[in-house]
């Protein structure tokens, strides 16, 4: 089937990194594929970082998504998690940019609040909204929760891209303009 | 000139980015090249990221390195400090991974100790020990210090590596085992 437009949804990680394919039909969005890469059998820090590399420039040649979607926190709970994440945020980035694959980061918690309402939902809950939105069948979903994660990522993505004005319309008569250069005579 | 050994020396950061190319034949470190990446032209973080996967993949296809020592703090002032420097040291590992030349982290401490004796020195110290240690010509050195950072992580790797003990000797007899097997009959 083809699509208007892919999205590759991300949530690195340094022991599991999940990953969610998007595919967009005018408003419809749907899911072509969601996984997840283990990370935790290799010993060094190092060969986790390569195979995030690998696997996520595989996904792109394979998908030819034309927008990256990352999960990103802003805060973590020490400097030692956040470099380690930076790490593999900034491993899986490099595959997207040496493709020209456009990023966009967003928060897990602008995630939960686009995909539930409710920014401060459980990953569950993402999970199961996610199943309904894009009508995935039971078998389908994993239950590993960093797939729905990155899925849900890519979601954010198609909601934030692709209404042509955000909850709670402009928030300016200068922004209103940007928005809109063709109503403006 | 050919050299038995070539050791890429990176400073990774988000501002500048420092490198050095140390090429060693036996007990003698000469350098080769040295240089800074300026990322502050670039706005986009990403481009920033972009810019310094370019860099250094073009470093180790220029000079073939045969390991990879990165200048890597340990601690930082803060978690977002800490993603943006994991992002970047992640985008230059990732370039080393790529072409299977190992990596080797250190911390500005372990290297200022290595090249003057000072853990605690400052990068003017080590900039000044470095041009003495390697006969650098005067007109050879930049004004950035975080090419002779990268310089100095090479030539720590070289110290680390080339030894046979450590300074203080085996601190153990299991070590002192695991080192001389062939001085145990």
């Amino acid at each position: 089937m083809d699509f208007e437009k892919i999205i590759i949804g991300i949530d690195p990680g340094t022991n599991v990194m999940g990953y969610g394919i998007l595919g967009v039909n005018g408003k419809k969005p749907q899911m072509i594929a969601m996984g997840v890469v283990k990370l935790d059998k290799f010993e060094s820090h190092y060969m986790r970082l390569r195979r995030i590399h690998e696997r996520v420039t595989g996904l792109i040649e394979q998908y030819l998504p034309d927008e990256m979607a990352i999960e990103a926190p802003f805060f973590g709970k020490n400097v030692q998690s956040m470099l380690k994440l930076g790490r593999a945020q900034g491993v899986a980035m490099t595959a997207a940019l040496m493709r020209d694959v456009p990023i966009t980061e967003y928060e897990p918690r602008k995630i939960k609040m686009a995909i539930t309402g409710n920014g401060a939902a459980s990953k569950e809950q993402v999970r199961e909204m996610l199943r309904r939105i894009l009508a995935i069948s039971p078998e389908s979903m994993l239950k590993e929760l960093d797939s729905t994660d990155a899925l849900g990522a890519a979601l954010c993505h198609f909601y934030e891209t692709s209404r042509p004005i955000p909850s709670g319309g402009p928030r300016s008569w200068k922004e209103f303009i940007a928005r809109n250069p063709d109503r403006i005579k």
